[in-house]
């Protein structure tokens, strides 16, 4: 098997969700998966709830509120890099056969990480490990070095309707 | 609860990826979900083993092969038509809280079902239910009755490079 790197990016729904159909997909054939939330919130009820029917699901759920911005800039970056020293550790000590990192590319658009850290994990990764990585504006640095880039692009959504966010589908 | 008519369309991996997503997320909630595949094959291994894990998902592969392309033109057309009168009576009887008509982008760009025959259904659907609906080429009527629309574009794909198709990624 050759573990591939995967990208979820853009403006519109589905990288999540994508990254969450991947994870159920590897685990009907029992692989081993991890997935590693850096922002609170961004994985729901629904999905959680499903997760727990998997004993070989490892889900960690490392980040602050959706935004990343507060007061304290010293302490988000404490906690950002926190998360990320756990994903790196995840990743290179080869025990999932997928790791999910939903949300990253946020910790280098706030300069929490540097990029160049997290390409030379990547580069380091398991060759048998696929890797996921979702969140708006993927790095140059980042599409580079994976093998799969998907854009989800926003052409119609129900808040703009004034439609709010619906059990099943939102959360 | 508002159901909401979601399409995942575009050229890009994650269309029906995210529809599974959405599956699980839904199950999670216990929704009873439907999922009507209208390409054989569409959906792998990896999925429909861990969709045998929710009794209240109903799974259903009505179509043909992934191309819809045989030398038998009329037949093709019934085994479409049929897949289509499954899901509109799926729809309209209203026992699932979502349901996901995969793939279903091909049954009118190939004419074998009228695009304004499927609008009619949508716009009966029970007021409370989900329906998602995937694949290529998602045409105008659709997008226009949505209320959620994405499309994923590929930017980078691995068969590009020659790396074949991966076990817990693929299928």
């Amino acid at each position: 098997m050759q573990g591939l790197t995967l990208i979820f990016t853009g403006n519109g729904k589905g990288k999540t969700t994508s990254a969450l159909g991947l994870a159920f997909r590897a685990l009907g054939h029992d692989l081993p998966v991890a997935i590693i939330q850096f922002i609170k919130g961004s994985w729901k009820y629904g999905e959680l709830a499903s997760a727990k029917r998997f004993d070989i699901l490892d889900f960690h759920v490392l980040g602050k509120g959706f935004t990343w911005k507060s007061d304290n800039l010293d302490e988000d970056i404490q906690i950002a890099r926190k998360a990320w020293e756990f994903a790196k550790q995840t990743i290179l000590a080869g025990q999932h056969k997928l790791v999910i990192l939903d949300e990253l590319t946020y910790l280098i658009t706030y300069k929490m990480v540097a990029e160049a850290e997290i390409l030379a994990v990547i580069a380091k990764k398991p060759q048998d490990m696929h890797l996921v990585i979702t969140g708006r504006g993927a790095t140059e640095g980042l599409i580079d070095c994976a093998d799969l880039v998907t854009e989800m692009q926003e052409i119609k959504h129900p808040y703009r309707n004034g439609i709010k966010a619906q059990k099943g589908i939102e959360f």
